[in-house]
């Protein structure tokens, strides 16, 4: 034991230098959170779920009946570096949150939360929205990160919330990384999950060593070899602006948030006098007839693009249907319809006829629409009453869909393969349909009201 | 003048010596065909264009109205080494025939011919059976061949015909190589091919330096470095048969010409009693109503198999439907009907109503069944009345349909487009349909008269 004792202070020191030699002379200030005995300076919200101290760890004890239950500071916190360690039991969802509050003492209690997910999906590190937008950084964006998290055994977490930027690690390796400006500050809490089988009462997720730098801790964040926060896709969660990270990597506003610059309708030659509005930041297509480009009419980019990474944000209103066209030529069809291209489709599956018809779901939400059915399991997440990002990556012949990170498409044009696709589908007659080597990208109007924000494009070669 | 004269002396000093040092101390014993001077030794079969000596070359003059016009030796050859020069105008067809012979004075001329073609498919020094069998060895097998051939300028041939084997060169290329015993011996004879068009009139095919060598030619064979005649694809034209090449390459008999071994009914433990026969090497499927598996039934390999390249041959009668399928699962469809798996389709589209139903041509001949319709361009060939041969060469999920060594299918199953396409088809409702990872191949009955031969696997890693 006491051999035991010599090697843990030693190891201790090491990394005290290390940390010295990484980050300042002086090193980061920290504050404990958890004084190892008792929970004074924390108290329990949302849930009735236990928190006991047990073996200089807070130990939170799933219960059935309850909603989740949070153990949250009595103070808030703004700019932080947050450490701890976790463990949790197999299959018990769990979490911390930070910046985040309640709107009363039962809840719910909403804000970031740092994902612990010991179940096969292993989104451990992910950042969710609690009780508000829900997934801003699941760990599609970052697969690798996935395997970071250790099951069944001490894992340790490290947060730095920073300005706009928060950016998680697991066990050393940094697994999500966002841009957000909606809650500066809040209070710090540990979740236990609310559970739905009585197999499931009685697991415990357990926290220890909590710690926490509010002093200067821009002075003390990670800086990776090539200078940049963390080498790690990084998800901009405030609409219609860039980052620094994404205007280096090449990114560009394909909407400006404001005006029509750089739109036009598709078959008229300037953007259209009605059917379309912009309001604080969002583009709206007007509820109509719920026709195909029967009222303002679809709208195309200015330019034509070749080989891109496109996100577009949208949020739907009940029953409605859009989409997001590319490789669009508005030569192609004059007459009445929207303009011809390949076809992000946008819909509500729940109330839109459109969902039943095509063939085994090729028509819904994330298809290519009346090709290819978006794929759905697990991963597939879709915010009905908020914006959700749409994703189209083209490289030459090679392109794929993402709904909220998740991909829901993959397919090759230009082949064998695809023609005899395109043949049996509604586009069998459209010359050479699909295989443009450039093209306009396109938001359609179907007569539904629908939201639109945060567009932007990156090339690539 | 007369420096050339010394200088082209000089060449075939060093063309001499390079000949001994290659083959033999002795030497090929070369006999010319052609004196450099008058057409002694040949005479003129089938059409009427005209030959005429011009600068020590035999010249042939394209003529309107005539058909194919040969210019025969009055000797005929077996086992030879043959080589001489060609010059061929812009689009002018031709080429040289060997072992071959006539029915009467007036033609047709019929037998091997060293193919002479100026035209973009660039298929010189492939073999075509004149007026018989038609291409044997198009240059779809051996595409790099294409390359060897220089239009407008004087090119060299060698034709190597021993025993079954014959092999040709285009300028030191190697370009075809087949194995057939249809006709040991015949005469050698300079085409000049039928025109259509007055403006090709006129046009000239010249021959030179044509000489043979008949004495122990087997001495004087080209052999590789690695022991070969050829570094190219072989193509056995015997049917039911082997080549020391195909063995050494993993080819084995899926059928062995006379018996019902290795192959049973799809949905009978044996093979069917009626509705198929043997018969001088060929296994025939007989008519019957034209039904699906309604009479013997359809047959499959007892065994299953997984990578692997298939060559079948088939000749259809008027109207007849066939197919060939592989990834066949038995165990599928226990009902009426063909058994279930992708299908390489065997049909007389012009007289078969299936090749105008299905979607844009995914029916008729060389599709893959009613999902991809096979291409046709310049290079399709098909012979109605004589053997074709099938090859589906499949690797892991790529898989490929070739007929007479064009490729008319290539798709990747296992994939989303292809699960997309398949959902169009009539296979929709089949579970994982054309997914697996080992399959038995099938003979299709569809109740009308085909014949098969020549059925043979490689099978891959």
């Amino acid at each position: 034991m006491r051999h035991k004792f010599i090697y843990r202070n030693l190891a201790l020191a090491i990394a005290f230098l290390f940390t010295l030699a990484t980050y300042s002379q002086d090193g980061p200030k920290w504050v404990e959170l958890f004084n190892g005995k008792n929970l004074n300076g924390w108290k329990k919200l949302n849930g009735t779920a236990d928190f006991k101290v047990q073996e200089g760890a807070i130990v939170g004890i799933a219960k059935l009946n309850t909603p989740n239950t949070f153990l949250a500071t009595e103070k808030k916190y703004g700019n932080f570096i947050l450490e701890f360690e976790f463990k949790v039991d197999d299959f018990l969802n769990s979490g911390v949150q930070f910046r985040s509050d309640f709107k009363s003492p039962k809840g719910p209690v909403y804000g970031y939360q740092f994902e612990i997910d010991p179940a096969q999906r292993a989104w451990t590190g992910g950042i969710y929205d609690e009780a508000r937008r829900g997934w801003l950084y699941p760990l599609t964006y970052n697969p690798q990160a996935k395997t970071a998290f250790r099951n069944g055994a001490w894992n340790t977490a490290r947060i730095e919330a920073i300005g706009n930027t928060i950016i998680t690690w697991v066990n050393g390796s940094p697994c999500s990384y966002i841009e957000d400006d909606l809650s500066p500050e809040g209070f710090i809490a540990l979740q236990v999950h609310s559970i739905g089988d009585e197999k499931d009462a009685g697991k415990t997720v357990a926290f220890r060593n909590i710690r926490i730098c509010t002093t200067e801790p821009e002075k003390y964040r990670t800086v990776t070899e090539n200078g940049k926060f963390a080498d790690i896709p990084e998800i901009n969660c405030i609409p219609n602006t860039l980052t620094a990270k994404e205007t280096s990597e090449g990114w560009q506003l394909l909407w400006d948030g404001k005006s029509t610059t750089g739109w036009r309708g598709a078959k008229i030659p300037t953007f259209p006098t009605g059917g379309w509005s912009i309001e604080d930041g969002i583009l709206k297509v007007h509820k109509s007839d719920g026709g195909e480009s029967t009222n303002g009419g679809d709208i195309i980019t200015d330019r034509k693009y070749r080989n891109f990474i496109l996100k577009v944000d949208f949020k739907i209103t009940t029953g409605a249907n859009s989409g997001i066209k590319y490789f669009v030529n508005p030569e192609l069809n004059k007459g009445a319809g929207s303009a011809i291209g390949c076809e992000f489709q946008i819909l509500d599956d729940d109330n839109h006829p459109d969902a039943k018809l095509g063939v085994k779901g090729n028509r819904t939400l994330g298809s290519l629409y009346d090709l290819i059915p978006s794929r759905r399991d697990g991963d597939f997440t879709f915010r009905k009453n908020d914006f959700n990002t749409a994703m189209i990556i083209v490289k030459d012949n090679k392109v794929e869909h993402y709904l909220n990170g998740y991909k829901v498409v993959e397919y090759e044009r230009n082949t064998q393969m695809w023609k005899a696709l395109v043949d049996y589908s509604k586009y069998a007659n459209w010359p050479d349909f699909g295989n443009l080597a450039e093209g306009h990208i396109l938001l359609q109007d179907h007569g539904d009201e629908v939201w639109f924000r945060n567009i932007k494009i990156k090339e690539i070669k």
